[in-house]
């Protein structure tokens, strides 16, 4: 052997030893891998790539004490960490801290994935039971509800009697109010008892949009859930809408019936009403989505419609997609060929994996969303079990709109913490944040699922830079039609919004 | 422009408009691309590089059609689905299937993830109750236990009875005996109720062990139960064993107290004995895993006594470890340069990221047992939420030893199909299934856990390959002494289980 190799071989074993046996090196060396491990995670989380102004910075440092002394007190004390909870046991309590109301103040961007007819607080459906023309039919619990120039001709196995008249002879109206609006909601004192599993919870919550829909058709209650909706997407920092509409025929007191299309037609005179009282809004758009659990002929109705819609109103149509409890309806698989003409005129943006079912088909209609190239997904929950899909949503750019109150009410999940959206989030996926149905569940538009994100699912170390991302992501996956104009402006009021905080905090307490 | 151009682009024009538009294309573009990411995610699956014989394929028809007749029940009948309830309302259900008996009649390879004292159903302790010279100590509801040769010196509130004298005079000695079993125990009627947080449950569980102690550290008691663990889980088709243990000080009748070495020694002796009368095992080691809430002088003496065990017995230390609950407990980036001198002489096989906390030290423990060069991970549950660190698991080959039935019992997962191992399996990452401490809720060795990750938590496409490849892994990542022939010898065994599942499938009915 020439001395050249023994002295290579000896310096590379003495490396070897040296890295091995010296504690301090091996100290070092754990120190450093560590550090690598923590930055890198830190690099790949939604929210990375934003950096912060100095006044952004000063904000956060505000945000994040207030998001910590939450976190870090659950931590040491798991009973008072409400998001291990049910919803309906935290919902109110959180209304009441300084970090909801910066939240809530907050610019939020779109709301990208509501239902047209569960977005208000119950208060709103009882402010339509007090109009004009109202009656009722009451058959033991159940209530029908129909606006009527006269008494309805519609059979009723008691009798059509004005709803003023069963409410102002009721005795006590505050009470008659109250079981109203416990209907008009699926909120609950002891969820766990009264929906023991996900088949139950689903009912009440179909029930809640049977049971209205006589209410909210009657075409001035839809303009008015609609304007409503609109409003109160504003106040709560939002500039912009895509609604999911199922698009029922709605009637008015002449006893005239109007088609989907004209209920499209109705969102879009009500939207252009709202923009000129609002000019500062940046509109909405409308995502036609019929049920699911449907036959083929009914499918191409549908179609139909959509196309119908397409050509009437080119830009207030934002896509096309299906809606119901995923678990029993038709799979996309089965349903998706008689759609799929409509790719080329329009978006898809459909509801798929909105389940805990790993391999049946709600699970895997993620795949059939993406193979029929859907622009958005809706939920897409069972995602994190698909690390291919993971890949390809990424590659593809395709948002995943994530719900995580409605998928703790609809009983995915109990504790929040085990919400696929942190896996989301720790892939730096395309998220956005949405609320799903937030008035079913007595949420506030956007600004519950804001927080319980934030602080319940993220990771501690998520700051104002994913909040900000989350709101630049709901405009830039939607389809609003000035985009570059849209962030420009979510700009401007984003260093507003930082410089109100900064001016005065204590007044968000 | 030239022709050959003009021809070109006209080609490719009319190329893309044929994959747009032409609707019979449309689909079958849309079918390949189902396809293609359908058998992408199928192939990533852990348990897909395994090769069924034509009587594996038989064997695995049987197999899945009990699988899946539960899992389509479950998704067409949600309350059927017992999954998502707990553990204890469904667990003596389970033993009574036929796909239970064929899962506890399969071999499993190795158990890599229990402690100790755990392990054993309340039924062995309930034993050594009987057993003579037992004295307790009764104040109020609290029961203290001492083997003694004479009355005990030690101070007691009241007095120290022989047990055999407290249990005959009670009036009722099957009460007296089914309210020591739920000592032995944290199998609760109303879980919800009892442990509405996770501290709660924790302390119920730390107290089986404190309270145990008394009865479980008296020399031949220890030896007993070990004996029956050895036992036990050989009858459930485990070939090796690696378990944690603390080490506690063992006394005997004389009075006399043995050290930590000691007991060590006394599980060698054990084993010894037992393979001597059970040739056809193969073998079991000891992970010394003391308790991680201690100060650093403390952690100092825990490495003495594991190099004194290395010294002394260096084929049966298989690594160190600490236990506890994380969240309480300290970190490993705390406590970790201490014992990072052990790393020339013994494994890392550390517990990290037991937890559903984000971004807290409990979920970062995962980064430092890596960075610390740990050989396996304690649970890892926490780690679907750090996709460099799964990158960094699949990378070197660190494997995650999974507790699904301990995850949801001590409160980190209500419905099981939400457990990260779901993501792990999709993700094909090194994984092994164990059971924690499965005799302290009332759960088999390790059948109930392979029944749960099986049928719920693994997709319903997961079939007997990802069972191979479970019992193979638990081998493979195991520090087994002589690795090749094990798995050689577990071939056999598992060609042996495939010819009676085939010979007489109804024999497990």
């Amino acid at each position: 052997m020439s001395t050249a190799v023994v002295v290579i071989l000896l310096s590379t074993c003495l490396h070897a030893l040296a890295e091995t046996s010296d504690p301090k090196d091996q100290i070092g060396h754990y120190k450093r891998l560590r550090n690598e491990l923590f930055q890198k995670e830190l690099e790949m989380m939604l929210g990375s790539d934003i950096v912060l102004t100095d006044n952004e910075q000063k904000a956060n440092d505000i945000i994040m004490e207030l998001k910590n002394a939450v976190v870090d007190d659950g931590f040491t004390n798991p009973r008072h960490f409400n998001f291990s909870k049910h919803f309906f046991e935290y919902k109110d309590q959180l209304t009441d801290t300084m970090l909801y109301r910066i939240l809530r103040d907050m610019p939020k961007g779109a709301l990208l994935h509501a239902h047209d007819t569960g977005i208000l607080a119950a208060e709103y459906v009882l402010n339509i039971t007090y109009w004009d023309d109202l009656y009722v039919c009451r058959v033991e619990d159940e209530i029908e509800y129909l606006f009527s120039s006269n008494t309805p001709i519609k059979y009723c196995k008691t009798k059509w009697v004005p709803m003023k008249e069963v409410r102002y002879t009721s005795g006590n109206v505050k009470k008659f109010d109250s079981d109203l609006i416990r209907r008009f909601s699926i909120v609950v004192d002891d969820p766990a008892a009264e929906y023991p599993d996900i088949n139950t919870v689903w009912s009440k919550f179909s029930n809640y949009f049977i049971s209205t829909t006589p209410l909210l058709t009657y075409k001035p209650a839809w303009e008015f859930y609609f304007y409503e909706t609109l409003k109160a997407a504003r106040e709560e920092g939002i500039m912009y809408v895509e609604i999911r509409s199922v698009l029922p025929s709605l009637y008015d007191l002449n006893g005239e019936i109007y088609s989907s299309v004209d209920t499209a037609k109705s969102y879009k005179d009500v939207l252009d009403k709202f923009m000129k009282n609002f000019p500062d809004f940046y509109g909405a758009k409308l995502i036609y989505a019929p049920h699911r659990r449907v036959s083929d002929e009914t499918v191409e109705q549908y179609v139909q419609i959509a196309q119908q819609i397409k050509r009437k109103m080119p830009d207030f149509l934002a896509g096309f997609d299906f809606v119901g409890q995923e678990d029993l309806g038709r799979p996309l698989a089965e349903i998706a060929p008689q759609v799929l003409e409509l790719a080329a005129e329009m978006n898809f943006i459909f509801h798929a994996g909105e389940t805990n079912w790993y391999g049946k088909s709600s699970d895997e209609n993620i795949i059939d969303a993406i193979a029929l190239g859907t622009k958005r997904i809706g939920h897409g929950y069972a995602i994190t079990k698909h690390p291919a899909l993971m890949e390809e949503v990424k590659n593809r750019d395709i948002a995943l709109e994530v719900n995580v109150v409605s998928n703790a009410v609809l009983g995915l999940v109990a504790d929040v913490r085990n919400h696929p959206l942190a896996t989301m989030m720790a892939r730096g996926l395309p998220v956005v944040l949405s609320s799903d149905d937030p008035g079913v569940w007595g949420a506030d538009i956007l600004t519950h699922d804001y927080y319980v994100a934030f602080v319940a699912v993220a990771s501690r170390h998520a700051d104002l830079r994913l909040l900000k991302k989350l709101a630049k992501n709901s405009l830039y996956y939607s389809t609003i039609s000035d985009k570059d104009k849209a962030l420009h402006e979510f700009e401007i009021r984003w260093t507003k919004f930082i410089g109100r905080l900064l001016k005065d905090k204590w007044s968000y307490f």
